[in-house]
This record gives structure tokens, C-alpha cells and sequence, in this order.
């Protein structure tokens, strides 16, 4: 392992021992002065986005992307305000969830505590440095920040501008640790930092979360890939349905949560379809159909085997007519990542069987799939959208951020 | 890999679908079955542990081996009666463990599900195999159970037991599987299986365990090594103290829960250690003691370095004078295993501090380590003892078999 990945292993083992027992006004006062402090150096902050926008720009990235990359003042002033919210989100640490007596007088507790040492190698916008920083120095958490080559500069100043804040109000050094290196063996080291890293949640790509699959041997919370579905049953309003697709396909077609595939009862297809599809279309989106849609709605492309398995992230739909709720819950099953699924009915036997047997991390009734977010479900900010099933599932809050011990409180009892 | 491991996946895959929505009055009459079945039937699980028996006599295993490995009538029935523990105990799935609502009316509550298909690779007694498929069938999870060679003939007709029984109660074939073989490659193979498995538990040996870690890709929870201390704090009731210490050093020193170091305050250790270290070299315990130690009780030998790190797993105990509650609380944070740790006091602080100083899954006030256990803590069983962070730690019983997933109900509700 490379002498400088161990020191800062070793920087974080040392502060996540002190933050273990930090008092939530110091991780409050903490948090705070890091929101100030971001907003007082924006111009550093602005500085460096602009060294790596140049970069981005002479590399040819897409605009999706560099919008992605760019800061400005309204998007650092929303970076500071989030680490506001985390600082008034309730402490989770200390909290007794359960406590119950054994018959030889035991008292047994499970008390929430941090995790330890958090990793997070991240491909998406600057904000996640201060948005995971930030939930990890709030559950005492150390964190290893590790970004994308595109954005160091953003990230580097971020980092160095937080822990500064953080480090005044006394919170050690190795709490907010940057890597600060675009190497890729690097980040397979860190991958394998076991005796350092309590876990290591990978944000990005498919081509990141490859690389963790193969190379990582610390505990990995994988996040993010959406092939979701919206379900529009026989009993639906149809106005709702389509309000529906419309917003989980368009209204930001390039994230995990939205709509890739729409389901539809044959019995409403006849009904819905013609009217959903013309608007799909006026929006943008291209329609790859089954041949019964196709039979329906004309002008649409045929769809194979591999769209009902494509995550798009794109303005296409694959459209599928299915003879009853078992089907398309089946399809769901066969075909989805587990992140979001939602059903459109009014029909309350099928909402409950929809919920009940839908394996996903998210299943709604009669709203958009796009509400798949941290923010959204109240979190005040989020460290990615698990799509395992093992600690945590969907949007990681506060709370997916703690591990639990037993506390138990004798008078002197032995084991017969 | 093997066709019949693809083959037991699929099948396994199955029966989670069908188990993710079976209903709690058919998953306890199948346990009740099984528990049933396992009492008629004792005469084949004695007939096969039997050459079980023969085989380990032949191989020269220990005494103690032979001991977890010998069958009884009361074993069989404590198996039965553990089975039907598990039946009597409430049903986890289905639990809406948090709901609330959202500014735009969204409701979002977080439900336990189950986690999917289990594996569970072990060297321990012929029991886990009822105990672990037991509580899987609760959790409404399939496994695939893989236990140690010199256990197979019990394992098999265990297993096969409680399979044909759950089966009669409509419980299809793939929820309780047995792996039927002792080769190594098979092992690795199963702790491949990333598109059937959703979690590997191994319960075995440090062998066991480095193997997992090298090999496994899909995700572990790793389970119980143990080098657990108890710390005699300056105002510890002597008695008590005493009584602690014996029991959890002597009452069953093989188990991952017994005290491999004592840790005395030193303005008690003139008191408390002469008489302490007589009453446990009376019990046969060997003692190695820092130089402190030696100097109060004569005939001890030196404690090395490696002593503080070793899990005896024996009659052997360390024993060390510290200045301070907070040199006790480094030395277990330094060389523990973060499994189980008890400190012996009167003191109000100290016994707060200690509670949240430790970072193990396990703290104790004033109670033998030796009581760290699934049925000790009211779960009725343990599928094992956690020393991670992530998902579960401590002692693991049905909760701990579960995922959640956030079920969002809506009334039309898009994202702006």
C-alpha cells in the first residue's frame, strides 16, 4: 500500500476513535462553520471549477457533463445550505433503538454507533465531497473523499475548505480526508484497505462499479443502477398515468430513477396509449413497443430482449402491453435492478399485491419514480441509492450511515 | 460452475419468490412439521450420526470434537424444541418499522422483506443445520446449507428431515437445500454464486474464515472471533468480580464468548487478584501476567506481546494491571476483536464511559462475556455472532435475516 494512503488510514482510525464519542454540539458547531466557511471562500471554490471546466472543455466532454461539473454561485450556495440541513437533522448516534429484560434481570440495548472509517469514491458532481462529508462528520464517521480526475480541482478545494472549518472547532485532521490522486491503481488500493476502511461506497459509472466488483475486498455498499419500471394498471386514471410517465421518463431522463420500461394492462392499453405515446413523443422520446403496442400505436420500433434489460439514461422508452398484474409484476422481477418500481391504479387489491411482491429498494403506488432520492424522502442529503439488499437499501441517510451495539446492563449475573 | 450448484440456485430463487409473500401461519406450520418430524424421525439422524461418529473416531478427532459432534435423544429433542422456538417467536416480514409523510403528502414507511437466498457455510454441530434453516424459513429466505465433512451423514439426514417436512406443508423443495459435498472447490464455488446468493454466513474455524475472505465475491457477514476482555475497574464489588471472571473464563473456555484477558485497575489489584488467581489455577486455568501482575502473585508466567492478541479458545488467561479506566479502555480498542468486552464496576461514570468508549458488538456491565449468544439474548436462535460493522453485529436472529424496502403510497404526486 502506498506510504501516503496508509497515513491517512491511519489519521482516520485515530479520528473516528475521537468522533465515536464527539458531542453532537461539536459536530453541530462543526457542520455550521463548514457551511460558512463555503460560503465565505467561494471565490477559491469558483477558481478551481473553472481550471477543471477548461480541462473538461479541451477534453471534449459532453454538456450534460460539464453542466454537471459547473458551480456557480446559486449551486455553492445550495453545497453550504445542505450542510446546513445535515447540522439540523436529529444525532443519530447514542440513540437506543430497542432495550428489553431477560428473565435473569439482563438489560439488552442496541445503541446506534458510527461505522468507522467510510470510503467513498465518487464520478458525480462536486457537492457529493461536501454532502458526504458532511453526513459522515454527523453519524462520527471518518471519510475518505476520493473523486473523479474531471472535477479535482472543485473537489480538492472543497475538501481542503471544509476540513479547515471542520479542524477549527476541533475536530481532527483525519475526520475529512481528500485523495488527492487520479491514479487508478490508487483507487484499487483503496479498494483493499481493510485494516483502514469500515466500508467503501462506490457513486459513478458502471465502469467504476465493475472495478469495485472485482477489486475490492473492504465491505462495498453498491449503489445506483436503475432499470425501472412504471406499471399503468387496468383500473388506472389514465390522466394520472400519463402526468405519471411523463414526469418519471422526461423530467431528467439521464439519472437512475427514471422510467426505462412502461408496463400496461392490455385492458386500458387501447385506451391509454394512444394519447400517453403521442405525448412521449412530442417530449422527445423515442418508443421501442411489443407487438402488441405496435398494433395499437403506429410509427413505434420494434423492442428486443435487450431493451427490457437496458437502463437507458436516455429519452427512450420500451413499452410493453401485459395480460395481468402477475405479468407485469414478473417482468419487474425478471428484468429490473431492485432500485424503483410504481404501480398507477385505483384498485386497492392490487396496490397491496404490487407493494408486497415487487423486489425492489423502492416500491411506490400512483407517484413518479423519480422521487427515488435522499432529499426527497426527507434525508436532508444522501451518500448514494443502495441497490443491495445487505445494511442498506435505496437512499442512504443519516441513518444507513451507524452500526449498532448491544449494551448490556448486569448486577452480576453468570452463565449456568 | 457446477451444474448442480446453478441448478440449486435457480431452484433457491424460486422458492424466495414464493417465501417473500408466504404467510406466517404457513411458514410456522411448516416449522412446527419440521420440528415434529425431527422426533420421529430421530432414529435416522441417530443411525447417520452414527457413522459420523466412527468415521471421527477413526480420524483421530479430539474429545472435544467428538463431544459437539455426538447426537442424542435430548440433543434431537433440544433441536426440535429450538425449531419451535422459532415458530412461537413474531414474525419480522411485513413490519412497517417507520412511516411518514412527506410536505407534498407522500407516505413513505420502510417494510421488512427478506433478504433473498442465504448460504451458509459451517463446521459447527449438527444442529445449526435445523437451527439456521429455521430461522431462514421464519425470514421467509431460502438456504443453501453447506456444512463440515465430519458432519455430513447428520447434516444430510437432518436436513433432509426438515425439507421433506416443509415440503408437505407447501414450502417448495429449493427453500431448504443441502450442498452435498465436502469439496473445497464446491466451497468456493458457492461463496461465487453473486447471481444467487444475496448473503454468505461462514461459522467455522480462522481456516474457514481466511478462505471466505479470499475468495468470497458475493457479500459475507463475517462471524466470531472472539479475544474478549473483562476489566476489573478500581471500584468493583470484589466478590463479583471474582465470580465474573471464573465464569467466563471456565465455564465453557472453546466458545468465541469467553474472556481471554483480564484487565485489573491497579488500586484494586492487591485486593482483588492474590485471591482471583488462586480460585482460577484451583479451576486449572493456566495464567500469563505483565510484570505488575507477577509482582503481586508469585508463579505466574510473563505475558508476551502475542498474549494480549491471542483468542486462547482455552484454559489460559492473560491478566494485566492497568493505571487507568481509559489505559483499559485503549488496550481492548487496541488488541480486541470487537466482539464482546465486560467491565466489572460500582462507578456511575465508569460504567458510561466504558459503554460508549468500546467499540465492539458487545459491551457489558457488570455480567460474565460469556452470555453473548442468540438464545441468551431472547432471540430464540442465532444464525451466529456478527464481528462487522455493516448489516448485523452481535449475536444474529430473525431481524437480522431481513432487508427493508421503502414502500412511498402516492395520489398522483410528480417531481417539479
Amino acid at each position: 500500500m502506498k506510504p501516503y494512503l496508509v497515513e491517512m488510514g491511519r489519521k482516520a482510525r485515530e479520528a473516528a476513535r475521537f468522533l465515536a464519542t464527539a458531542s453532537t454540539s461539536q459536530k453541530n458547531r462543526a457542520l455550521l462553520a463548514m457551511a460558512k466557511a463555503l460560503r465565505e471562500r467561494k471565490d477559491e471554490i469558483l477558481a478551481a471549477n473553472l481550471i477543471d471546466m477548461e480541462n473538461g472543455r479541451e477534453q471534449r466532454l459532453t454538456s450534460a457533463l460539464l453542466d454537471r461539473l459547473l458551480l456557480t454561485d446559486a449551486r455553492i450556495e445550495d453545497m453550504a445550505a445542505g450542510v446546513e440541513s445535515v447540522a439540523a437533522l436529529p444525532d443519530p448516534i447514542g440513540e437506543v433503538v430497542k432495550m428489553w429484560r431477560r428473565p435473569n434481570g439482563l438489560e439488552i440495548g442496541r445503541m446506534r454507533v458510527p461505522l468507522g472509517v467510510i470510503g467513498i469514491i465518487y464520478e458525480s458532481r462536486p457537492n457529493v465531497t461536501a454532502d458526504a462529508a458532511s453526513l459522515c462528520l454527523k453519524t462520527g464517521n471518518a471519510i475518505l473523499l476520493r473523486g473523479g480526475e474531471e472535477a479535482i480541482n472543485s473537489n480538492r478545494a472543497i475538501a481542503s475548505i471544509i476540513a479547515e472549518a471542520a479542524k477549527e472547532c476541533g475536530i481532527p485532521e483525519g475526520a475529512i480526508q481528500f485523495v488527492d490522486s487520479v491514479s487508478r491503481e490508487d483507487a484499487i488500493e483503496l479498494m483493499r484497505m481493510n485494516q483502514f476502511l469500515d466500508v467503501l461506497i462506490p457513486r459513478g459509472g458502471k465502469g467504476l462499479k465493475e472495478a469495485v466488483q472485482a477489486n475490492a475486498t473492504v465491505p462495498v455498499i453498491m449503489t445506483g443502477m436503475g432499470n425501472c419500471h412504471t406499471y399503468v394498471d387496468e383500473s388506472a386514471d389514465i390522466e394520472m398515468a400519463t402526468r405519471i410517465i411523463i414526469n418519471a421518463k422526461t423530467q431528467r431522463p439521464s439519472v437512475c430513477n427514471a422510467t426505462e420500461t412502461l408496463l400496461v394492462h392490455e385492458k386500458i392499453a387501447r385506451e391509454f396509449l394512444p394519447k400517453a405515446c403521442a405525448e412521449l413523443v412530442a417530449k422527445g422520446v423515442e418508443l421501442r413497443g411489443c407487438e402488441k403496442t405496435r398494433s395499437i400505436v403506429a410509427g413505434i420500433k420494434p423492442a428486443t430482449e435487450e431493451d427490457w434489460e437496458t437502463e437507458y439514461l436516455d429519452l427512450i422508452l420500451a413499452v410493453r402491453v401485459v395480460g395481468s398484474l402477475e405479468e407485469a409484476i414478473d417482468h419487474i422481477n425478471r428484468y429490473g435492478t431492485m432500485h424503483t418500481e410504481a404501480i398507477v391504479t385505483r384498485d386497492y387489491d392490487s396496490a397491496r399485491r404490487f407493494l408486497a411482491a415487487v423486489d425492489a429498494a423502492c416500491v411506490f403506488v400512483n407517484a413518479s419514480t423519480r422521487f427515488t432520492d435522499g432529499f426527497q424522502f426527507g434525508f436532508g442529503a444522501e451518500m448514494g441509492i443502495s441497490t443491495q439488499k445487505l445494511h442498506a437499501r435505496g437512499p442512504m441517510g443519516l441513518e444507513e450511515l451507524t452500526s449498532t451495539k448491544f449494551i448490556v446492563y448486569g448486577s452480576g449475573q453468570i452463565r449456568e
